[in-house]
């Protein structure tokens, strides 16, 4: 007794123990796979291949490392003798920086394509749906997570424009799904395993960006729909779980505690809200200008048989392309990572990154080094190539993630500003004379790298609409605590000009999209209407016009059940006293009564089309039938009392829908019987919430006067 | 039209932005004030006597600021000219000490007692309630915000083992219930002004720690009961502004961004796990032993008239007992605050906090310096006195929080056990010759105020049950994301071991002992009860056995219904077709029925006692009585169609509880009313919930065979 009840309060943090390892273990064998294969395409580690550049570089005994050189490192030219800074070495170089991409990322869409179709794409829109009760068969399955751990290595490797975060949370749900299969509680209780599924996409946050705080956010604000307090404990748990684990795997190979850890000398002043600000409305612009055109360009591949018949060519296309373009930028060319590292450093006394910030030193005659128009040109290149190639990217047919894209773009933007704005404090300075400013130009007047780091934020935030996690998510990144404030007012202007400018984010959108059943839970719907007005059939029967389909308790017969399931397709039935009354006894679908009247036809003989059916308890049926009428059927009648749901959800037909969708949301129901006076008149799908909501915040304002 | 929609979004907005800056501005005000308060107990600045000591100290230019002296600050004996340290100096300066503590605790409680009497006491249980729909009418006032504020400053002042955190969330829940009514739509809608009222709460925790973060996990996890997305976002902004006006104001005087900023050389090791779960496991006792002496000494406070008469004398007594006492520990005479900071913080080389530290520096014989005895010694004092005072602080009627108490209780018990740790390290050591350990017994080996840090958490987590929140605001507190691992641990253990020990946290154990009707919306109820079984009236009549009340739609008179409202004291009605057929058409609330009638029989003088009350639609009335009846009656009828709720919530009687409990606490319904096939049988309230839970949490494993 004891001993159970301590196993069961125990089994659910065992699971997500168990997720938390998993999910760290997998990100790490990710990492830094991923990392040798994106290598793999410049070289190859002469003595141990095994290797990567970073680490084939310290292993050789080379004190000095600088970015592309050292000895252990074998370059492609380099392997075939090919030393000289040659063009014909270019070439080669190119070549095959080309095919592997090529490569890579068509072994991708094959195993995709071949094994398991659910391992494309992102994955955190079908993750959303599924936390909120929709069920999607085999999309958290054992091959779903192991073609998408491999795809996901290929295709970040390839060098595509995607990033691996989305489709971490998806392995963590998968890893969770499966996990949650040794413990029956879970395994086999779709809402209990919703709370580990909860827990996983914590946990593939956790590991994707290092940070357990901002995946539990994300768990709670984006993904899932139902969070109670016990969940988020659990997540916490889990997702600090999954990031030790990877720590331990040490995929980043440092001992920062964050990702894309900051420590600018400078503080930020008040009057730096204003770029900032600006930042954030360019992120609102750039998230829903490119969810706009990425969803068009889906709609044309689902509608074109050329684009979406073939999936392998497409991808090949896109990874050319990108390939081929990258090459030449040296901002395309590195993974997004190591990019969104450069872009949020700070110009330190120390210079490394010497093209980011030589433009500082000032030439004499131009305002800022020779190098200003070159960076600020390169950027500008990556900048709208990264935007056209993700567009492209995001739908592919392989695992692909959106949020390192957008950080990139976000943090190039920021970058260009902080450029722009320092050459213009410089003009201002040389026409005024000496020192306006009381700090020095281009060394502590500003941090080009927050304003890097806040753009990445904003055009983030502009995808996805994400508000609370994306600020946490961001801070946990960079490891500082005071630059919340720039950060969340960037985020906090993406989300109103995004929302103003296109509705949905990319998830929404996406969601709807695909035509999945999901029903947001964020806003409010302050509609006047009543549950009258909406329910099936309709109450004024010009339009259809069709009655009700519904079970009698104790008049039908078996032919006549079979008969109503044959001309209809509704989900279930409501079961009523009788035709007259209407009175509501109970709800039965549609499944249960067919494989009731199913095992019936087998293995009960006596069971005819002419028998009729019970829906009533046996002691009842005498009863209710006023007496004796149960002996005028001579037939052997059918028990189907126990299939019948006896506490069917019900509103009255005066309830507003304001508190009906609220009901759906909160309670998760699939359907609603519409009662008056204890008659059932009709019934409300989900799918009817659905349908009523997109009518209505389309009409809204037109034909719904009370509308407030 | 679109300015209206855009004042109408923009509205809540601005009225976040609004309690964010007051609330801001009320910390700052309630913290320079308390300083300065707390300062006068032991002296005065002698040019400028509104600055507290450390001002005074900075004002006057001595270069070197030491914790006591510096010739600005004139402390009471010196103020009447004793110079020297005579034992005189020492009794004319307990004197004031005690005088001024008793002084500033009666004037609070005198304020407290005579203008707000809601004003006492942490304010937290009843945020809670009222987060939960419960109202209680003034305790959101502007009285009780003024009394409170003032007697905040005075109680913290006092010297009491008291925190301000606590009431500041009160307080900025007053803030966000006074600027609501501003703003029609927050404050004419009760629902509406709850989610202000989140965002309010989280701003109180973000002014009271630094961490706004930390406060939107507070209002989320603890206060709030619906919390929807907007609102987290709206409470994040709010908290966020709470915090940078604070700032501005700059009450702690420094440029750090959190409280007890900590900068900690060392790194944990996983070894260091075990200590810290034992600091958990302490913590979650020592919650689970305070909640109990605590709740028992509030009881003896109710029952006794002697004790619960006075509370002038009370407050009174018990100051003068803490303050004489206090008096005598360094750690208990400091504020709080500043002992945390003290206990959090590291040995380091600059050494400024000897009296912890010396320690450290070997003797010769004994194993650590001969401060170790005199510290620990002076600690334990303080721990066990602390932990009496609380006891009997929290609860008296003055505004007293609890967090800061905790924290102090944790640090110390956290800072001791590091001390024995490392005199048992130190000892291991000494036993096997040199250098066991890799590291410097004493100086690199551990951090004594990480240890302080863990064991606040810990102690504060078993007195609250807090979580992820905790978590969150320890390491906002301590600007430190690498110890989140520890206090995690820490936290979760307490947790674990507080629930096993005392199933309620102190929040919870106030809200029962006040008997406020509140719903936890943690934790699960698999129960296999039915409505049937749980709703009012019984089911089987043996117990009690009335009848359900309930109104008649077309054939009650004006008089009967009187007599029902005078024989019940139900708060509603539901109303039905027929007394036979029990049909249900809706519901009435008592006020709601009271008011009318009232009204009815003031201005419609035709209106009679034995006028037929109609609460059916005017068309519809004759129908419903088989026609012609109603001229039956030469009587004026009253109809009252327009008091009915026709939408009220039903459930049929086989619902299982755990959906019905579910229901009340998301919908945040009052009641429910139960059905069979359409007719009512009976009515489930709040109370019934609450009386059904509190019954089925004693009994479940005995009468409930079901229970898994």
């Amino acid at each position: 007794g004891l001993l159970k009840s301590a196993w069961d309060a125990g089994a659910g943090w065992i699971c997500v123990l168990l997720v938390g390892i998993a999910a760290g273990a997998t990100a790490g064998v990710i990492d830094v796979a991923a990392r040798w294969m994106s290598d793999l395409k410049d070289g190859v580690c002469a003595d141990r291949f095994w290797l990567d550049r970073e680490h084939c570089c310290w292993s050789s005994n080379d004190t000095i490392y600088k970015d592309s050189d050292c000895s252990a490192w074998t370059t492609w030219p380099e392997m075939f003798n090919y030393y000289s800074k040659s063009p014909f070495s270019y070439l080669v170089e190119l070549f095959f920086f080309v095919a592997w991409a090529v490569g890579m990322s068509t072994l991708a869409v094959l195993l995709v394509k071949v094994f398991a179709p659910y391992a494309c794409g992102s994955g955190i829109p079908e993750i959303k749906c599924i936390l909120s009760g929709f069920i999607i068969r085999g999309y958290l399955g054992k091959w779903t997570f192991l073609i998408k751990s491999v795809g996901l290595i290929l295709a970040s490797a390839s060098g595509l424009s995607l990033g691996k975060e989305g489709p971490m949370v998806h392995l963590a749900c998968c890893i969770g799904n499966i996990i949650s299969y040794l413990f029956p509680k879970y395994g086999q209780n779709e809402a209990k395993k919703r709370e580990i599924l909860s827990a996983s996409a914590a946990a593939g946050v956790s590991v994707a960006f290092g940070a357990p705080i901002g995946g539990v956010m994300f768990s709670l604000e984006e993904a899932s729909y139902y969070f109670p307090q016990k969940t988020m404990w659990r997540s916490f748990f889990c997702a600090l779980v999954a990031g030790i684990v990877l720590r331990l795997v040490n995929p980043f190979g440092s001992d920062q505690t964050s990702l894309f850890h900051v420590d600018y000398m400078v503080k930020w002043t008040f009057i730096e809200l204003i770029p900032f600000g600006l930042l954030g409305i360019f992120g609102g612009l750039v998230g829903s200008l490119f969810t706009s055109l990425n969803i068009r360009w889906c709609r044309v591949r689902k509608g074109n048989k050329l684009v979406g018949g073939n999936p392998i060519y497409e991808v090949m296309l896109v990874t050319f392309a990108t390939a081929v373009i990258s090459y030449f930028n040296p901002y395309l060319h590195k993974s997004g990572t190591a990019v969104i590292k450069q872009l949020f450093d700070r110009c330190g006394p120390e210079d490394y990154m010497v093209e980011l910030c030589e433009y500082r030193n000032v030439d004499g005659e131009v305002y800022f080094g020779s190098a200003f128009a070159s960076v600020f040109w390169q950027l500008s290149v990556a900048l709208i190539m990264k935007f056209v190639f993700t567009i492209f990217t995001f739908g592919i047919k392989i695992p692909c993630g959106l949020f390192v894209p957008s950080l990139v773009m976000g943090a190039i933007s920021g970058r260009m500003l902080a450029m722009l704005t320092e050459g213009f404090l410089r003009a201002v300075q040389d026409e005024a004379g000496t020192s306006v400013f009381s700090c020095q130009i281009g060394k502590d007047c500003m941090m080009p790298g927050l304003y890097a780091m806040v753009g990445a934020a904003a055009v983030l935030g502009g995808m996805t609409r994400m508000t609370v996690s994306l600020v946490v998510i961001m801070f946990e990144l960079t490891g500082s605590l005071e630059f919340i404030v720039p950060t969340m007012v960037a985020v906090m202007f993406a989300k109103w000009v995004g929302d103003a400018t296109h509705k949905q984010g990319m998830y929404e959108a996406h969601i709807e999209l695909n035509g999945y059943p999901f029903l947001d839970n964020k806003g409010e719907y302050p509609y006047s209407t009543t549950a009258y007005q909406v329910m099936r059939p309709s109450a004024d029967r010009s339009e259809g016009g069709k009655e009700l389909a519904v079970i009698v308790q104790d008049a039908m017969t078996l032919g006549e059940i079979e008969q109503l399931m044959r001309d209809t397709q509704y989900n279930g039935f409501p079961v009523v006293v009788s035709r007259e009354s209407m009175y509501l006894v109970g709800y039965v679908t549609r499944r249960e009564l067919q494989l009731a009247l199913h095992s019936a036809r087998q293995s009960q003989p006596y069971v005819v089309t002419a028998s009729i059916v019970y829906f009533t308890a046996p002691g009842q049926a005498s009863v209710m039938q006023h007496g004796g009428e149960l002996s005028s059927s001579s037939l052997a009648p059918l028990r189907l009392r126990r299939i019948i749901d006896l506490a069917p959800m019900t509103v009255t037909d005066q309830m507003p829908m304001e508190t009906i969708i609220d009901m759906f949301r909160k309670l998760g129901l699939r359907q609603l019987l519409v009662t008056r006076s204890g008659k059932v008149l009709g019934i409300i799908t989900k799918k009817d919430i659905l349908h009523f909501m997109r009518n209505a915040s389309d009409l809204e304002s037109i034909t719904n006067p009370n509308f407030k």
